[in-house]
């Protein structure tokens, strides 16, 4: 019923002088009071598997009818993605620079009681429409400045721009290799019990330069303001970020799962018509401070022994060491367990570390949601 | 019953000052009439595995009688092993030269018919013993000649002077995403049986820069030599090279299978007393001249369809390639496929590719062995 | 008359096994009572001549009376020294996680307040000396925490611990195509005067994450807080970072000119006997805020025709913008100048560019100190 | 007079789809009888400095009557030019397999024997036209055979094309950290003295994968051939490697010299209808045997104390190498010289080495032109 129309923003420009774009898709919807639809994925180079699931996504909303206006935008970082180092794709930073590409985004520097007060006469909707316009503006007035801006930066904000005008924003990512998780901020938690993914962290309401905060925070702070005054309103915009399992992996029928579960969640927020229910799969939570990184505590050739995804109780092997200089001591090889149960969610890819390489993130206190 | 010695050896220097050392480990033959044997693993960076089957070997080792010395050297290229990007270790080439590790092995250039005429009033024994020597000398004049070598080629040079003091040689190496599978020269094809590997390459007996080539070349050239003047002999050394699945991985289960595949070849030759009966499995064959490099037709996201290890009929699909700059058009998909059957061995370690990439190696006219 | 006692600091581990090592360097001094100092150098790998810096000042250091002691830290960042990318090295941030080396310095979270009421009876030498040890104690607490510390934060904080126990602490950086220049806390304005450095930017009090800041922040905090609680002493902790012109670059005899300036400030504050003039040259100071990056407005080739060190009019160009693709178009080949007079500081080290790259950093609004 | 018509070319898809394309111009001759020109810059992607000696040669040609057809490729290589690692260009090799750019080029398995057979019995011209038309369909049929060709053998053979049918072929380079040097093959010596280059490698007729060989040699095997038939004919192709300084460069005033000495060259050859006189400079040669690489035989930090294109006396310093970790010993600072007179040609880029690291080139046995 509804069809996918191409597009393509430019984003910067190459040494040789070959333009750096993104191509953009946008389903229009029929009902302007639905809410609408940011989707990109792939600003981390490596992490494609977002590009299957948004195909996947249109190739399911043709089907539908869509509502709010949706728009996708796949392939979002063409530097990082072209960036290759060996087999694999650099593409977590800036190889200039080393910023990571999802921490470039902009936190606006909007006075906004001063804002508020000179807004607050409007009734919501043409509020949050003044101050969807104001913080595109500044996003506009950040890309012109006098003496430039970085190469990512340009990037972050032109995507952050796209972002800020619509009401959900869905950030794909994956993690190195890592089981399906969510980021979710704390105010929205219900919204995890729509997509098919079975673990949610749980984040506070702070700018820490990714693009979910970057989507959700100005809004958030804009309903504290307005609280502060006495209106309450819920925070109007939505934003998460989507751990799609490993990178470096393109899975179309894992794809389609996740595409489905993006789905049940925009026909729960309104913007199919249709009703899809959500898969039927236990969902657990945990706080961003029980969300703990672990670092090798030695040098060595790393046997991965815990299972993404899988709940491991305290001193079961969380990996093996090995270590040939040292074959014939009892350090040859030395199993590394935690003190605490815990689920691990991700760990490093490569399976030689340095001392002080982070082979593990795992949730503890766990609970379900 | 036996016990591994530990030493190591100096390869080179950083900019800083530190050494690059090898770690070694010796087992010492009760009999000196039986093969000596030469065992190093890592080369590559990434390549980690080895390392793994060593450790198990040397284990297993120390359960049995051996006879012949064994000399291993793990964790080869410490250069190559620590050099990260990204979270890959990029151990694949020079980062500072783009030379492949393991092309940097030296072709001597001795004039065979010259030595032979002057050496073969010996019997075989000591002509060997000669000729080994000559070859030591010829990797030490190297490593002291007067404008210096290359970084790449001093650790070549010196792990070429250790396998050219023994009778095997065996060069433990891992694919990007690969199956099992052997290097072995066609003068050599009865040892395929012996290992835990399903497929092997048969080689030629040509120098192309590899270990493998580098150890058994030169004995391959004398044999030559000897039977164009009358005398008849098998080629003294045997080298092979094993690939043991995939890069950036260590798996202690997997490794134990490989160091009894080792432990049977070094118990039919002799080196050690007991003897060890081979894994009952199918070992396939393919020439050199029909294994295949299939390079990327167009640039894309990749979904690998095709099991390394698993025959392909013709026509059934190897990738799909996943286009979302031409979504709508019948190009956003594509299914490929090859003209002939096959078994993929290996295929590349990334999911997004330039076009040309080689996305994968594969066996064609796959025999029996 | 004085002797550098060698020893070293290990800082880490590689995947191989192999120990980073920082080889340290100490001149006792005579007098207790006299200032004791701490210098690093290379924490980024490309900037190399702060060690000759170092090597010319032990060298004379050798023919002058110590009062304080004198620990010295060259090749401060192995990993990051030997890890190169083509024929550069890949100093600037982790290879793995893309963190600036200098950015992982350890902000302590001392509740200075409640501290200093429990030891606001000492005296101001048992205060600072019981201040320090806490510095201390937190960065060993710091190192051993539970899941580990990353590979840079702990080489940051070995480091940093070192640098605790000294009253002055330099830090020896280089720009990438640079002139010289000083970072100088606003408090110590002073110290500018001797240096043989000519351009001196005025930094405030705030922790950033690097060396000079981690060294001075917990010490200007503390003489906040006794300030507040009626107290007054100066910033017990002098901190520099100098940069002493570009990377990737040795050159003894200007490390001499240098290492002279360095002597000069070591007099001035007592801890040679000896007295050392400053070198007779002008000397001009800029406020951080007044300090701004120039970014490429555009992609292209870059003719770098600003000198760096030279006062630069507005209107003047700054650089050429070459593009070849765009032959016969007045795009072809464009000046870009500056709207203000400046004094470029450093310039890219790279002639092709993105659009975004840093090309300049410039100071404005310079004034003679 | 004359007026560079632009064009593209494709040679080659990034991951994203994007296109790699290289921009073309040229200017069509007045003559069909006198020689077409291919001039290519930037293969290696740090070299820029051929794009601005480009620049000014089509400015130059415009006011100039062009008789030969010419055919400029800047940024020849869009892949190389645009990979970063750090603030440097990471553009010598392939970042995915280490193959260095410049040794891809093709060369043809073309039967001479036969195909002179075949064609002995056409006048020069068509002679050369056949032959010609044979090489441009190798490559072509190169491009498309059935399992694909690597990223860099695309590019190359897509460049070795167009070089194919021109008379002269001219490949833009530089060294590292380098005076201007010109490869030239032994046949053609006579043309070295009109370019504005000092220094001539005077090198061998056989391939070694480089774009210059991968021109002439094809040529140089035909004149051999038909000599063998009793036919002389010199070889009807020239091609040179022009190696114009430093890397990372762009200066528009010395790319004026070197447009005139190219200009000089074409006016020589008749391709333009002026004449331009050779600029009055010392001119040397050397054998491309006596040209010697100088490898670290120790690691440290480098001073490069001999300057490049400056003759250096045996025994006068060619490096000090600087070793803080032996700081105190003889061995922390020592000079190095070499047992011969030279011109060193080219140093190493990075002032931090590992043991082997190719530090210099130096010319021996130098001889005035």
């Amino acid at each position: 019923m509804s069809k996918a129309i191409p597009s393509s923003i430019c984003v910067g420009e190459l040494a040789t002088g070959q333009a750096l774009t993104i191509p953009l898709y946008e389903f229009k919807g029929a009902d302007m009071s639905a809410p609408s639809v940011y989707i990109q994925a792939n600003v981390h180079g490596a992490e494609v598997q977002g590009n299957a699931v948004m195909y996947q996504l249109m190739t399911l909303l043709e089907g539908y009818e869509v509502l709010g206006d949706i728009r996708l935008a796949p392939l979002a970082n063409p530097l990082g993605i072209n960036q290759k180092s060996g087999e694999f794709t650099l593409g977590r930073f800036d190889p200039i620079t080393g910023v990571n590409w999802n921490r470039e985004y902009f936190d606006h520097n909007i006075d906004l009681t001063t804002w508020y007060t000179e807004h607050q006469h409007l009734a919501n909707d043409a509020l949050f429409k003044a101050y969807r316009a104001t913080l595109v503006e500044s996003c506009q007035a950040r890309l012109n400045q006098a003496f430039g801006v970085t190469t990512g930066h340009r990037l972050a904000v032109s995507l952050q721009s796209m972002a800020h005008q619509a009401d959900i924003v869905l950030d794909l990512h994956t993690g190195p290799k890592s089981c399906k998780h969510l980021y979710c901020p704390e105010y929205d938690i219900d919204a995890a019990r729509f997509f098919s993914i079975p673990y949610t962290l749980v984040i506070p309401n702070s700018f820490g330069g990714a693009m979910d905060e970057a989507a959700f925070c100005p809004w958030w702070r804009l309903t504290d303001v307005a609280a502060k005054h006495g209106r309450e309103f819920t925070v109007p915009v939505s934003a998460f970020t989507l751990e799609l399992a490993s990178q470096e992996r393109i899975d179309l029928a894992d794809a389609l799962v996740d595409a489905k579960g993006i789905l049940v969640y925009l026909s729960y927020r309104g913007v199919i018509r249709e009703k899809v229910e959500p898969a039927d799969m236990a969902r657990f939570g945990c706080y961003l401070k029980d969300y703990k990184k672990f670092h090798a505590p030695k040098a060595g050739l790393i046997e991965y022994c815990a299972a993404v995804g899988q709940p491991l109780k305290a001193g079961l092997p969380l990996v093996n060491i090995l270590r040939m200089d040292l074959y014939g001591s009892d350090q040859a090889l030395e199993k590394v367990c935690l003190p605490v149960d815990c689920v691990p969610i991700l760990h490093f890819a490569s399976a030689s570390v340095h001392q002080g390489t982070e082979l593990y993130k795992v949730m503890t206190n766990v609970f379900t949601l």
